[in-house]
C-alpha cells in the first residue's frame, strides 16, 4: 500500500494508527528525524514508518521510505475519510433519550450523545464525536475541528490528518462559542463534571480531568494533561505537551509554558507561584524608592 | 412549596427572585454562609431562604431550609421552565419594522427586537432577550447563553439556574462571534449606542453603560459595572464584581483586578495608571545599568 | 450628488473610493483634519474630499464639504448596498469544482469559492468575499464581517461603511470560529499556504504574507501588514497600522505596539526580542538577592 521495503513480521496484525507521543502496542508511526528515532525504536508501536535502513529491533516492524509522514498520512486518509453531509443531522448519529438537540445543530457521522443531554442552536459536532449523559453545550460550540498539526516543508505546510475523536463525559457544561478540536491519532478528552466558560479552546489530543473549572477565553494548545479540580481563570493560556496537577489554581491572565505541580495557586506570564509573583510585584512597585536609598548610602 | 418552616408575613406577595448581589423590596434571595448572614438579612429582600434558626427581622420574612441554594434553584426551575425550540424564529418573537433577520438566525421564546436592526447569519438568541432600535449583530454572535455560576459541593458543581436575561439599547453594535450571558437573576445590559468588536465575552448580569467602546476579545467577567464612554482596547480582561468609572481608557492585553477611577488611561496586568506603568517599563530597562552603577558606586 | 462645491476636472473618472490610508490613483477620498491635510493632498487619490477652502493642487480635483467624512460615508452607501438574503447561498455565488459546503453555510451574493475547498458547517461568508482554491474553512468561522471604525461625535459614534472585502489565497485553511474583517475600503487578505488555528480574529485592511502559522485566539487589529513566513503563537496581540517583517516568531500572549523586524523571535507585552526579555525576567527574579548584596555592600 506504502510502496516501501518492510522487516519484521509481514502477518502483525495492526490495530491502530498513532502520532509518535500517543501510540500503544499494536499501533503503527512514524518517524522522520535522527532526533526522534531512539524515542520511535523504543515506543510501543508495532510498526515504525523510518527514514533509515536499519537493523529491525526484536519485536517490532519496520517500514522503510524516504518520506515517512507522507506515508502515515497517506495511509490516515485511507481509513478516516471525509464524507459531505447531505443533511445537518447524519443517519448515524445517535441520539440518547430526553437529549434536546436545538435547530442548526450539525451532527456528522457516528456521532453519539447520552441521554437527558441540550444541545443549544447553531452548534457543530464533527463526525465521530462521543458525548455523555446530562451534558449542555451553548449555541455555537464547535467539537471535534481537525487538530492544528503542520508539518513545515520547503514549498510550505503540509497537514497531518486528523484520525482521532473527541470525547466528553458524562455531567459536562460547555458555553457558548468553544472549539475543541479531535485528537491527531488519540482522543481529545474532556473528564466528567468539568464546567467550560464562553470561548474557551482546547487543542488536539488534550486530556482535562474530572470537576475542572475554566473562565471564558481560556486557550489550551494541544497534547496538555489537565488533572482533576483544576481551576484556570479568565484569559489563561496553556502551551503544548505539559501537565497541570490536581487541584491546581490558575489566576487570570497567565500564562502557562511549564507543567505545575497541583495543589497551588499560581499567577503571571510566565507563570509563577502566585505569593512569588506578588512578592516581585511588589518589589518592582518599590523599586524607585529601593534605588534612591541605595544611591544616598 | 418548598417543604420548609416559615417565620414571617404569610401573606407577603413575592415579586421577584435574586441572586444576592441583586435584590430589590420584593424579592426572595437566599443565604447558606454564616459570612453572608448579615448581608442577606440586612438587604433589600422581603423574603431569605437561610440554613439558620433565628428570629425574623421586622419586615422581612424567612425560609427555614438546610440547603437554601438548591432550596432556591428549585424555585427558580419552577418559573423559569426552558422549553425545547421546534422551529429557528419561535412563534413568541416579536420583530420590529424594517429589521431584517439574516438566514440561519435563532430567535428563542418571547425575543423582542426592536426596528431598523440587522441581525446577520447564524446569530443566536435566547429566550426572553430584548434588542432595541438600530441594532446591528454579526454572525455568529450568542445573546443571552446561561450564567458560568457553579457552587462546589463535594460531588462536583451545582448550576444555579439563569432566571435574568439580556437587555440591548438602541444604536449598539455587536460583532461577529461574541457571546453575552443573560442575568442569574438580573440583566446583563448593553448601553445605548455601544459598540463592540468581534469575539467579546460578557458575563452575568453585568452591566455596560452608554457609547463604550470595546476592541476585538475582550472578556469581562459577570456582575460588573462599566459606566458611559469606557474604551477598552484588544484582549483586555475584567475581573468579576468591579466597576470601571465614566470614561476611563484601557489599553491592549491589559488585566484589570480592581475598581478603576473614571477620566484616565490605564495599562498592564496586573492594570495601572498608564503613565506609572510605563514609568516602571523604563526602569526595568534601565536596571542592568543602574545596578552596575550602584556596585561601583 | 453630495451638493458641494467642486475644484479640478469635472471629467475625470473616479475608478475607486478609498480611505486614505489605501488609496490608489483614479480614488476619492477625504479627510477632515488639519493634521491630514498634506497627507491627503500629496496622495495618490484623483479627488479629495475636503472641509476646508484652498486651491487645487495640479491633476487633483477637491470637493469642499464641512462634514467629509459623512460626505465619504454617503458616497460609499450609495455603491456598496446592503441586500437582506431570501436563502443560505446566494444565487449570484460561485462555487468551484469539487468544492464540498457543509450544512448550515451561508454564502452572500458574489462570493466566489475556488475548486477543491471545504467549507465545514455554520461558517458565514459575507458578499463579495473571494476565496481561492484548496482552501478549508472550519465550522463557525465568520468571513467578511463590518470593519470595526467608528467616529466619535458628539452625540455618539458614526460607523464607517465598509467598501472593501476579504480575499483569500490558495491553500490556506483557517481554524474554527474565527473572524475576519472585510477592508474599509481596500481588501483583507490571507496570503497563500497560511494556516490559522481557532479563535482567531483579523481586521480590516490587515494584509497577511504566504505561509503563516497563527496559534488559537491571536488577535490581529485593523491596517496591519504581516510579511511571509511569520508564526504567531497563542494569544498573541498585534495593534493597528504596524508591520511585522518577515520570517518573525513571537512567542505565545505578547502584545506587539510597534513594527518589528524580521527574522528575529519576540516576547512579552509590550514585545521585545525574546532574548533580551529573558534575561529581564531573570534579573527581576534575582532582585531580591542583588538588592541584599547591595545593601550589605
Amino acid at each position: 500500500m506504502l510502496n516501501s521495503d518492510f522487516d519484521g513480521n509481514p502477518n502483525l496484525a495492526i490495530s491502530g494508527i498513532n502520532e509518535i507521543h500517543m501510540v500503544e502496542p499494536g499501533d503503527i508511526t512514524f518517524v522522520d528525524h535522527p532526533k526522534y528515532y531512539d524515542k520511535a525504536l523504543n515506543s510501543k508501536a508495532s510498526v515504525v514508518i523510518i527514514n533509515k535502513r536499519m537493523k529491525c529491533p526484536e519485536g517490532k516492524s519496520l517500514i522503510f521510505n524516504d518520506m515517512p509522514f507522507d506515508a502515515y498520512n497517506n495511509l490516515v486518509k485511507q481509513f478516516v475519510k471525509f464524507v459531505p453531509a447531505y443533511q445537518k443531522i447524519s443517519n448515524t448519529a445517535k441520539i440518547g433519550a430526553d437529549t434536546i438537540i436545538q435547530p442548526g445543530v450539525f451532527l456528522g457521522e457516528n456521532v453519539v450523545i447520552g441521554d437527558h443531554c441540550l444541545i443549544h442552536p447553531n452548534v457543530t459536532i464533527y463526525d465521530n464525536t462521543i458525548i455523555g449523559n446530562n451534558v449542555v453545550i451553548h449555541a455555537g460550540t464547535v467539537i471535534g475541528s481537525d487538530a492544528f498539526y503542520f508539518k513545515k516543508k520547503p514549498e510550505g505546510y503540509d497537514k497531518m490528518i486528523s484520525s482521532g475523536r473527541v470525547i466528553i463525559h458524562d455531567n459536562v457544561e460547555i458555553g457558548a462559542l468553544c472549539s475543541i478540536d479531535k485528537g491527531v491519532s488519540g482522543n481529545t478528552i474532556i473528564g466528567s463534571g468539568s464546567k467550560l466558560d464562553n470561548q474557551i479552546h482546547i487543542g488536539h489530543d488534550t486530556q482535562i480531568g474530572k470537576n475542572c473549572l475554566f473562565a471564558a477565553q481560556v486557550g489550551i494548545a494541544g497534547v496538555v494533561t489537565i488533572e482533576d479540580n483544576v481551576i484556570l481563570w479568565g484569559q489563561v493560556g496553556v502551551q503544548k505537551d505539559l501537565t497541570i496537577g490536581k487541584g491546581a489554581v490558575v489566576l487570570g491572565k497567565s500564562g502557562i509554558s511549564k507543567s505545575l505541580e497541583g495543589g497551588k495557586t499560581y499567577f503571571g506570564a510566565p507563570v509563577d507561584d502566585a505569593r512569588e509573583k506578588w512578592k516581585e510585584l511588589a518589589l518592582i512597585r518599590k523599586l524607585p524608592q529601593i534605588i534612591e536609598e541605595l544611591r544616598n548610602k
